[in-house]
């Protein structure tokens, strides 16, 4: 028994239709054409200001374990899901191509190349699925958090929706809430896979099982000692507050309030703290919360936010739009790349090309524009290039601690317009420019 | 390298508060007091007028996966999460008690004791998040995905979102959506570890990596015969139709439209079709349908749907409401099971005792009640109680096959008031009755 994030084929994290095309490229021979993929989205979440870019630290563990296995091949020949050489193809597969991108903890825009997958159009287009998987959620849960802990300000954030969401999703929520600023997570697996700081007391059912409020809360203390947060809502708020304070004394760690009106709460749990001498307990809410909520409370004498459904939802929009698109591809082996997109009426068109982009500052450092270009960079835009190499010749080369994208997303969300962090619904921050290409 | 769904422990998909409270119960002896927790739901999505039970399956995998392997242990002994007694506790840890609950792809109302897991607390206690995130996740998908397929009647719904979803989180996706009615899935993954059936055929890249789209076009009915489904709005859509025909000829299998106004296009695909002769080639849309398009699409000459973004999304609701309680527990080991609830003014209150629930139908055998009581079951609704045993003394006896899901999902949606299936927003489409409880 493995842990769920250990080592595991990411292969079949896919769509069929990946491998079919595979199968009949091979068989045109345009399979060994080489392939410029680009990952963008043509639209933020309604009203939503600015994106954040999270999951790039999974994709790349994702990539890494793109490899098929014996019983996976077997269900693939057992299905006739594809044919004998294309089984033969997959059992060798391995992404020797290049992978750039935006990194971990970066904000987007409408546009923005988020991320160029090159290589044999064999080799990239089977990691579509997984790769949009991984980053359109991870990113809507990055975005709405970004938002939760601007909203906080200086308070903490933790992190505890693990049960209103898939149990694997719940891991990667954890980890991209805590890119975009959250302290912590009830979830233990977001802390060891991960190393994200775990936190967490008691429930209702730890009241509920003792025959007294008053035996629950010294058991509490008993084995966690006074630094506890205990939680004061089980029956009666203001008689569980007095008796918290009676059974661990003035020095009691924190209350939790999970329940009812927040503000009102908490001014009056805070009243009655100080008038039992505990004026250094902490007060922690917990029951419903979202950005609005937390900012309501900016003025309650509130010490930290628990965040749970709405965290994990993505606080009303729980995935991204982004679309994994081939923009560019030889026609002659060893040619030259030729940009390619659909245009058909309908909608849903792509811009064909490799593309670069850079934010351009204004003349106080404050971002004014995402540029996007496919000719050669404009050399007053090239300090400002947003693309890292990620992937190699096959080899990974963007590996990164989660403390540098946490630390990368809020430079980039210091670096916005401040209109960026108004909850209020607006269009994106800043315009996306197309660059006018050059000849080439 | 195992896939992602191979036999792993689940214990760590749990929050940390779970444990805590563990350490703290066995500290004070209430720890083996003898407890009944209850899942349910205090309300439906705003304006659903039924809940879809899904993820049951997965829960009893999840339960018979919860063990602590070494390097969990170690890393829990490492961050202090708790003390050497309750690591020791942990190491041996296996549940022992009962689980009862509503099966599989039945539905359920606010109120409805959709899982009863009894044991000591010990044991049940720290199940509570895994259980959760199952049945939370899953139910949400299987509830949108239930409207959908009401809407789409005869013709198959295909779930092609994974890329829309977190990886782990498409492939319960996909699970639940065949549970609820849908025919097919695009994800692999979802088909080697289930067994549901997989389908797929090609992107917009496989026609834009070839010269022409009569390259693209031949390829694949070279590679995958003419029953395939060629996508036809990478271009211009009239002339791919035109060249779809003459290459595959009149038996070609599907057209795909995946853009545009889709009652139109259909329309005129429809006529274009029968005009080249190709009366039997069917007509395939996918463009970011939910229950709503599909149902505008009735009268169109649409032959199947593809359903991604709001079916792993639960169409506006992507998790359920449903919590863990602790509802009765021992006073003192060996005597009667006290019912408790938190009863604070704040709201989130429960009712405590270990519930039976039954389905009343009328005289024509349409639901007109969900009964739910504490006391003895009266005899008239012996024939119609929900619960099935599925784990006794620890051992799992309630797994079935997602196809026995699947029928009772639409047995038990047929047998609801006509109005179930109405989209538009309205109460649950029967009540929740609470039996007076006996004396006991």
């Amino acid at each position: 028994m493995d842990a769920i994030t250990a080592h595991r084929s990411t292969a079949l994290l896919t769509d069929r239709y990946e491998l079919t095309m595979l199968q009949a490229a091979l068989r045109s021979g345009a399979a060994h054409r080489r392939s410029v993929f680009e990952v963008f989205t043509r639209r933020l979440p309604d009203g939503r200001r600015y994106g954040v870019v999270a999951g790039t630290g999974r994709v790349l563990d994702a990539v890494a374990d793109f490899r098929f296995t014996t019983p996976q091949l077997d269900w693939l020949a057992d299905r006739n899901v594809v044919d004998d050489a294309t089984l033969r193809h997959l059992a060798d597969y391995r992404f020797t191509g290049d992978i750039h991108g935006y990194p971990e903890g970066e904000v987007y825009f409408p546009g923005s190349p988020l991320l160029t997958v090159e290589g044999t159009f064999a080799e990239a287009v089977i990691l579509e699925t997984v790769i949009l998987s991984i980053l359109n959620h991870d990113s809507a849960i990055a975005a709405a958090a970004s938002r939760m802990t601007a909203a906080a300000g200086d308070r903490p954030v933790i992190e505890m929706g693990a049960r209103r969401a898939h149990e694997g999703a719940a891991v990667a929520a954890a980890r991209a809430a805590y890119i975009a600023g959250f302290s912590a997570t009830s979830d233990l697996e977001a802390g060891f896979a991960f190393g994200i700081p775990t936190t967490g007391t008691a429930a209702h059912a730890f009241t509920l099982l003792h025959d007294t409020e008053r035996d629950a809360f010294t058991a509490q203390i008993d084995s966690m000692g006074r630094g506890t947060t205990l939680l004061v809502d089980t029956y009666d708020l203001a008689e569980a507050v007095r008796t918290a304070v009676e059974v661990a004394g003035p020095t009691l760690g924190a209350v939790r309030i999970d329940s009812g009106d927040l503000t009102l709460l908490a001014h009056r749990v805070r009243r009655q703290l100080d008038d039992l001498g505990a004026h250094k307990t902490k007060i922690i809410v917990t029951s419903d919360l979202d950005e609005y909520a937390i900012a309501a409370l900016a003025a309650a004498p509130v010490d930290g936010y628990g965040v749970g459904t709405s965290l994990v939802t993505g606080s009303g929009h729980p995935t991204c739009a982004m679309v994994y698109k081939l923009v560019a591809r030889e026609s002659v082996p060893g040619g030259p790349l030729v940009p390619v997109a659909k245009r058909s009426a309908g909608g849903k068109s792509s811009v064909g090309g490799r593309k670069w982009a850079a934010r351009r500052p204004d003349a106080d450092g404050i971002a004014e524009a995402e540029v996007v270009g496919t000719g050669p960079v404009p050399a007053e835009l090239e300090r400002h290039l947003l693309h890292v190499p990620l992937v190699r010749a096959g080899e990974i080369v963007g590996r990164e601690s989660l403390d540098a994208a946490r630390e990368r997303h809020l430079r980039a969300r210091a670096s916005l317009p401040l209109s960026a962090t108004q909850l209020s619904k607006g269009e994106p921050v800043i315009v996306t420019e197309t660059a006018r290409p050059a000849a080439d």
